[in-house]
């Protein structure tokens, strides 16, 4: 069993029946749909409803016959699982690099809990030393966006698919993405500089969302618990 | 002439040859355009470059002749002009119910001056107290962003077409519109609220943007001066 799946496996421990699910996107998510998938199909889950994040965990979840729901209909999120880019010692969280933040941030902003799941690579003393901040900003005007991105400190560039063509997210949108030389700053900050902005739809940074952080290390599992 | 053409003439009195010019939507807009259109067609306007906020306004200056650009080459917007549905003795403002209001505040937000043009009455003691405040969200999950605004001391719904069908912005995304029984008691802290919640695009408070408002009445026009 690899890190992801490792701390997938936790986190399935924390699913009890009857529970609306919040599942987030990307490879160590899709290590939790398939355990949780698993438990559902054995019997020894029921009643579960999963609220996905994005069309790939949707069709995922589909196809391992976990029973798929909307907002709409389950307003409050029991539980909600998913993967992140970075983690900081607040549990800050950079998400996104699969892609799927906007949705991602909708979900898990309705959870009661939100756990989420990591390898021991994640962690990091400040956000944006490991890669890219992701943002996803509206089709029109997309340079001048890129260009005010570029203001705050970083280097921005719009984000394409390997044949050159921008990324378009299932919101219809492009995404940018920002790398900070030393990390960011101020990530609170930032995130206001960033909420405020027309034109910029949302962003990768998860600030004061997650309950708990499941890391699976060499040694084992640790879990990091958010101050109240 | 009536009073939107004529808060319209005004505004094109402002208008020199060799500006960089944000063009706003909506009727009162439609009128600005007509007249700049001919002043640019007389020459007696040159070089002028129109930064259009929508498809609509972009059709009706591209068939007036008027040059039209956009921010990536013209980063410096030396004036936009742009109507609004209210605007308070602040000079902050309500927008959007001409449907355009992103594209109008990312383009206005370029500007180094914006100037407002009204007829009298728009002017209202406090923002939300004619109308409703236009909301733009994602179509994801949009029953929990309408239900999350009604948590705000509003009424929300989303915004039909006339058959019924929900409005589909210039930019893929549904409109709301927000109904407060008195107006809006704190618009910078209402702002706030839309500013930092995912699934919320943007929203038609203009707070602290309008350089000016022109405000044309059955007793001529007066022009109202944004505090430095």
């Amino acid at each position: 069993m690899n890190l992801k799946q490792l701390a997938a496996q936790k986190a399935l421990e924390f699913v009890e029946s009857d529970m609306v699910l919040g599942i987030g996107s990307g490879s160590t998510t899709a290590c939790f749909v398939d355990l949780l998938g698993e438990k559902i199909a054995s019997g020894r889950l029921r009643n579960v409803v999963g609220i996905p994040t994005s069309e790939v965990v949707a069709r995922q979840a589909c196809g391992l016959g976990i029973p798929l729901g909307a907002l709409g209909e389950h307003p409050a999120i029991d539980l909600a699982v998913d993967g992140a880019d970075e983690v900081d010692a607040q549990l800050d969280l950079i998400k996104g690099l699969g892609r799927a933040l906007l949705r991602e941030k909708v979900v898990e902003v309705h959870a009661r809990r939100f756990v989420v799941i990591v390898d021991e690579s994640k962690l990091v003393p400040r956000l944006g030393t490991k890669g890219a901040l992701p943002v996803e900003i509206i089709k029109f005007e997309a340079t001048a966006h890129i260009r005010w991105l570029g203001s705050l400190g970083c280097r921005a560039e719009l984000w394409l698919e390997e044949d050159g063509a921008p990324i378009v997210t299932d919101n219809g949108n492009y995404l940018a993405r920002c790398w900070f030389e030393d990390g960011i700053p101020d990530a609170y900050q930032l995130a206001q500089q960033l909420a405020y902005r027309p034109g910029i739809v949302e962003h990768g940074l998860f600030l004061g969302m997650a309950s708990q952080v499941i890391v699976a290390g060499e040694e084992g599992i640790r879990i990091l618990e958010a101050r109240p």
